[in-house]
């Protein structure tokens, strides 16, 4: 690897899964001996997660299920489709219930808690072999004043979901006083981009990034909304 | 390469610009015979492209910047920030102009048009070593609902901002009604994590990626204000 470079690799081979599934091990045997490396940030998408905990409902439920997910409405669209605040905070199209890329007939629901998934994930990868890596689940969004979706974090373990610089010198010597990247959404967001939609990839390893080891939690990226300039 | 990976490689040694500069002769210069291929997304933060472009004002100039930047403005802070949106359509802190990483008594304003910024870059990097690249010029932006910074897309050439899923089948052989991913702002983001914001890195390659050739803007990505559900 050139210096500073990183890669994204795609976790290619992992099987459909079912409910009570240890994606861990699905990974590690995927990968293969020596896939992974302490450090290593492993971009799981939010559908498989859902799928081996179980949360799966009919799609006759869908419009109730996404009742039970949503804290509050924000908006309907005369397509049916709602944009709501989720019981983790989270604002997204349907709580995040979702039918595409699942059995027919059913519907996906975002997991209950992603970051303790992530952290589940994480110390099964370090029970199995022996590796130090961080997971992070991502999901795919829509957002405010801008057209298409990103993937994000809605679960992280084994890092800090920002790279704080509020307090460092920039190259003129001058505090930074507002920088605060939220590198766990640029992770997913990167890992994104080896997996595709219709691929079948639900994972990839994020190599070489600069990140801070830590027990963070994606509940700090949910901004309170008295604080919330941007909308 | 793995089958499917990506890279990204910060462009480093790039010596300090001033306006007037051929950023795509530096860039060259600065990765050397062969380092760039045909495919790459060259990421170049908007800082270096303003600078080179002259965009640049005293900073006793800022708030009158601010304000000459500003179509309309959102909220403004007790601290003294305002929320605005820039001429481009971009909702921004500060219309995008940034005392960080510039030199004492200046500040840096936007691009007037960064997609032309892009397509510049693009245009001498095909002249110089007859690769054909896409670039991406990015920036910092905050956002909506979630706290925290990522880089986003606001100039690209050579390619399409989108890959656009909708029609397209799922898995199982379902319709995508919805999916339309932005990848331009999460190449930004990629490249971003190998950046930091004290490295004095003002570029980066993404190699690999998956993307779509085309003539796109990112005027495309600024949402109509009729047509945003997620504020």
């Amino acid at each position: 690897m050139t210096p500073g470079e990183i890669r994204i690799l795609p976790l290619a081979g992992v099987p459909e899964v079912r409910a009570g599934d240890d994606l861990a091990e699905l990974f590690v045997a995927a990968v293969g001996e020596g896939g992974l490396e302490d450090g290593d940030v492993l971009v799981v998408t939010q559908k498989v997660v859902s799928k081996v905990e179980g949360r799966v409902a009919p799609v006759a439920e869908k419009q109730a299920a996404i009742a039970a997910e949503s804290k509050r409405i924000l908006r309907r669209t005369p397509g049916g489709m709602v944009i709501s605040e989720t019981r983790h905070g989270f604002i997204c199209a349907n709580a995040g219930v979702d039918e595409s890329n699942v059995a027919q007939g059913t519907v996906v629901l975002l997991p209950l808690d992603a970051d303790t998934s992530a952290r589940r994930i994480r110390a099964r990868v370090k029970h199995l072999v022996d590796k130090d890596i961080a997971v992070i689940v991502s999901d795919t969004f829509g957002r405010a004043w801008r057209n298409g979706q990103t993937d994000i974090a809605i679960g992280v373990a084994g890092i800090e979901p920002f790279l704080d610089y509020r307090g460092t010198l920039d190259t003129q010597g001058r505090e930074l006083r507002a920088t605060r990247i939220a590198v766990a959404d640029e992770l997913a967001g990167a890992a994104e981009l080896v997996m595709g939609k219709a691929d079948g990839i639900c994972a990839a390893i994020v190599r070489g990034a600069r990140v801070v080891r830590g027990r963070g939690s994606v509940a700090e990226i949910v901004r309170s909304p008295g604080d919330d300039l941007f909308r």
